[in-house]
């Protein structure tokens, strides 16, 4: 099993500075690759936050038959993610038994680390995008040809400077804030992160104590952003990345709100407990050389959650 | 600083098993080590919840200046225990720099863990004991002519069989099945020990809800023996020994009870939540390589406990 390599994103002063997205392309129109159904295809695991904001999104928005996807297996080993959760071990669409094989094809030189998700075009035979933060709005924006009849409009006009603001709070609060808190080599660059975390957490849970969603009564994409942390909180930051001076269930609204998502079927048919633990915990073994999965929380996530 | 070297308590299928104490001579009446006012030394640590038992004993006893103590540093280095929280670092009573000189002074063959509580005869200079379970048993018996007027009766004629049973199902129950559960290399193993973690908390959950204390009314052995455990249960077991089905927090009356406890001077002023902390989560790099201490839980153990 891999130990995680981190060497090049831990600072001098044991800080987590994540490495920028390789493959920055997007799929626009008028552009070398305009949206088109069937043409592309998504690589996403189930254990990643990242990942599954692009399947949330993806399933919300109906785009289910317009852009294909594989899941990874949730344990990566020394190659990195690996295709062994589909027939033969092989990713139907290309063949390749590693995600690796696939940034190898687009780029030979590629030294980095091989992350979901990311988004091939099935016609250049090439990645054209891991910038996960784009990857969303692209499902909402170019995509919108294909979107099912009365899917939600997750990045309307006239929010999408509130959206975008919010979206960078949510990243540097607390999205990437868990990260660079568990993977932090020094006291004090740990203490910083989690003083984030929960600063953010605090304001979050006034906001969402007098709406229903982060922009008020309908859901947008950064509600999606927002949960894949959220329903990873309890089960993996607070003990495995550290984040413990409370609980999301210690937050009322906020535990209220991740529920209401959690119940909606693009939320819950995307969100997987088991994978998501077994990954980090079997994965990342600079945190836990034991790779022990642990037992629990015991949390009912399908409790009401009066917020409509 | 030390990886802790349990090689030899971890079983081929993955399990911890406690080393033996080596030390298991008695303070007796009429035996080689009689009980007597000023002879003995107690070397305790604030982290170690064997040691606590011993430190709470004592204060509510009132054996304060017959039996003295030295508190060794929560941090351990790889020749073991330290006297750095003593003048010029050195064990007034002995010293000695580090805790493992009495070992080695005692029995020159030793190579075991050296472990605290122990207790070092100043007419002899030899340990006698560091056989935890017992320890307590003898300041509550031997030590009998010197407690102080109005001292509790930890360990009753009438109910000394039930206390001995109560604390063998502490011992497998919790006391040491969060360290098994913590120390596990295999995961059958880790689910096993967790499970009883659970199971016993569940079972103290119930009766304390009927009464105040384990045994009825009155204060007993077993109490204390459990309030160490459950003192590290929420700092430490919960997320660096995996114990995360349920927080204490989250049983009504074993946390109640647990501040009932506390809010005693002779437990209160022996729990150093600092020296906890960091002991678990800086020296058993094991567990945590990369002796990051969490912040947090934010818990309240002054809040009124309603059980008197």
């Amino acid at each position: 099993m891999e130990t995680m390599k981190l060497g090049r994103e831990i600072t001098g002063d044991g800080r987590f500075v994540r490495q920028p997205n390789r493959f920055t392309e997007r799929i626009q129109p008028d552009g070398p690759y305009p949206p088109a159904p069937g043409r592309y295809h998504l690589y996403a695991s189930y254990a990643c936050p990242w990942a599954q904001r692009s399947l949330i999104v993806r399933r919300l928005l109906g785009l289910d038959d317009i852009i294909g996807v594989t899941i990874v297996d949730p344990i990566r080993d020394d190659k990195g993610w690996r295709f062994t959760l589909s027939p033969a071990d092989r990713d139907p669409t290309t063949g390749a038994a590693y995600l690796s094989e696939l940034y190898l094809a687009t780029d030979p030189e590629y030294t980095g680390r091989y992350t979901v998700p990311c988004i091939w075009d099935t016609h250049e035979k090439r990645l054209v995008t891991n910038d996960y933060p784009q990857l969303t709005i692209t499902l909402e924006t170019a995509f919108a040809p294909w979107h099912a009849p009365g899917a939600p409009d997750l990045y309307p006009t006239h929010l999408r400077h509130d959206i975008d603001t919010m979206n960078d709070r949510l990243y540097s609060g607390i999205n990437n804030a868990v990260y660079e808190a568990g993977f932090a080599r020094s006291q004090p660059k740990y203490k910083e992160a989690v003083t984030r975390v929960f600063t953010t957490l605090d304001t979050l849970e006034n906001r969402l104590t007098h709406q229903r969603y982060l922009h008020g009564p309908h859901l947008t994409d950064s509600d999606v952003r927002l949960y894949t942390t959220l329903a990873r909180f309890d089960p993996v930051y607070y003990s495995h990345f550290k984040c413990s001076l409370r609980r999301l269930t210690d937050y009322p609204a906020l535990w209220a709100y991740a529920r209401d998502l959690y119940q909606h079927p693009a939320f819950h048919e995307t969100t997987d407990f088991d994978h998501i633990k077994r990954h980090y915990y079997i994965t990342q073994t600079n945190v836990n050389p034991s790779q022990i999965v642990p037992l629990g929380p015991d949390l009912d996530w399908n409790a009401p959650h009066n917020r409509a």
